[in-house]
């Protein structure tokens, strides 16, 4: 995994071919990755059909990486592949409860994180579309996603063709706690974000958004008050519609 | 990653020491995993205390790997960090909401990941802890963690004093679904699932279980209907508690 820090999301792709023998291998290996009881509470909903990416392409926004890519990938917390299974071998599986989704959801999102590290380092470019829980209703529909089946992640993936700056991360130390968490304070958020905050591709970003701060851009302008508390909303009544919460 | 393929989880640590360098180091180079807004919605409490991992133990019940690892590493969904830092640059931070709440444990379950892979091809051994989200009040208790972050993933780590035989897992086709969700009828279960049935370690399984079938394990002794919807509603409380729920 020498690639990781060198890594960047891809959101501009060649038009080399991605090979489902190729796409099929990566998935099949990151299937390592560790589940709960060796279930594999997850499915993948593979999109190449240039048509299904159109229908997609609203969910997540309209971000043109759905449209563009090789492959879109809808990785799906999936309860239903066992509850199946377990019906039809006389057992009595009781997965519709919110456990049993962030259980699922778990084990999905750490299959996903494999699978991107090892396309990334196969030479693949991926962009993760968190805006998958934000549209996950019109996804299910797309998808035809039935009960105890929820999205919650999408990645697009494609050979890159750009090879943007490497993104600044915060420093360690302000992330990794010892023994117990140790409180922010003015002073040490000042000291962690002070290098963020000054880098100058930063600060270009707070001069293009008109902001005073570059965090009032993630407040004020994305990820709003408003919007999650609505958006949740709207995620919570998906989880109820597939079974997931009473 | 060429360790993917013969990954294990590991629950028996040799005495050799971790040093806090190379634990900061894959800690820190796990940073590039992909995050929402570039944010990195998580934090990471270490637990080396012999005392604090003896307090740790019962919330993962019991499990002796808390107690033997050279560290426990509990993931947290953070919007803590973000928002005191917003607080004090003149934003409006709003994420005491669900939606936040799956964002943040997306970001944090897709670091966790890369941490393990990268531990992994260290040479390291880890336990993926799912007893975090079972008891996760008892971990906010002892781990002191304020309101907006929540426990989502625990790893023991350190280095490996066992070689457990490489986990099976399904075959590729059960997983992946093309454009649409492909739904499993009786006949595709009995494929998909058939080799998994018939290894003598499953077999053996069933046997000292005492169920008549595989599946019976997990939904009639482990991970059971009333179990689940019990702490689902545990799990509930915790989020309002920590400010993620109304």
């Amino acid at each position: 995994m020498k690639t990781i820090e060198n890594r960047t999301t891809i959101r501009k792709y060649s038009n080399r071919e991605l090979s489902n023998t190729l796409l099929r291998e990566l998935l099949a290996r990151a299937e390592h990755t560790p589940t709960m009881g060796n279930l594999q509470l997850y499915s993948v909903v593979a999109t190449r059909d240039q048509e299904m990416k159109r229908k997609l392409a609203p969910a997540h926004f309209g971000q043109p990486m759905v449209e563009n890519a090789a492959v879109v990938l809808t990785f799906c917390a999936d309860f239903r592949r066992t509850t199946i299974w377990a019906e039809n071998r006389k057992g009595n599986p009781g997965y519709g409860n919110f456990l049993s989704f962030l259980n699922a959801a778990t084990d999905t999102l750490l299959y996903c994180q494999t699978f991107t590290n090892l396309a990334e380092e196969e030479g693949l470019g991926t962009c993760f579309l968190g805006t998958t829980i934000y549209n996950s209703k019109q996804i299910i529909d797309i998808l035809k996603l039935p009960k105890l089946v929820m999205p919650v992640a999408t990645l697009t993936v494609g050979y890159p063709d750009e090879s943007p700056k490497v993104s600044d991360r915060l420093p360690i130390e302000s992330i990794l706690h010892e023994e117990t968490y140790n409180d922010y304070t003015p002073e040490s958020i000042d000291r962690y974000y002070k290098e963020k905050e000054s880098l100058e591709e930063n600060l270009h970003f707070v001069e293009i958004n008109k902001t005073e701060t570059l965090a009032q851009i993630f407040t004020d302008i994305r990820y709003k008050k408003s919007d999650n508390e609505a958006i949740s909303v709207g995620l919570l009544e998906a989880l109820k519609q597939q079974g997931f919460l009473k």
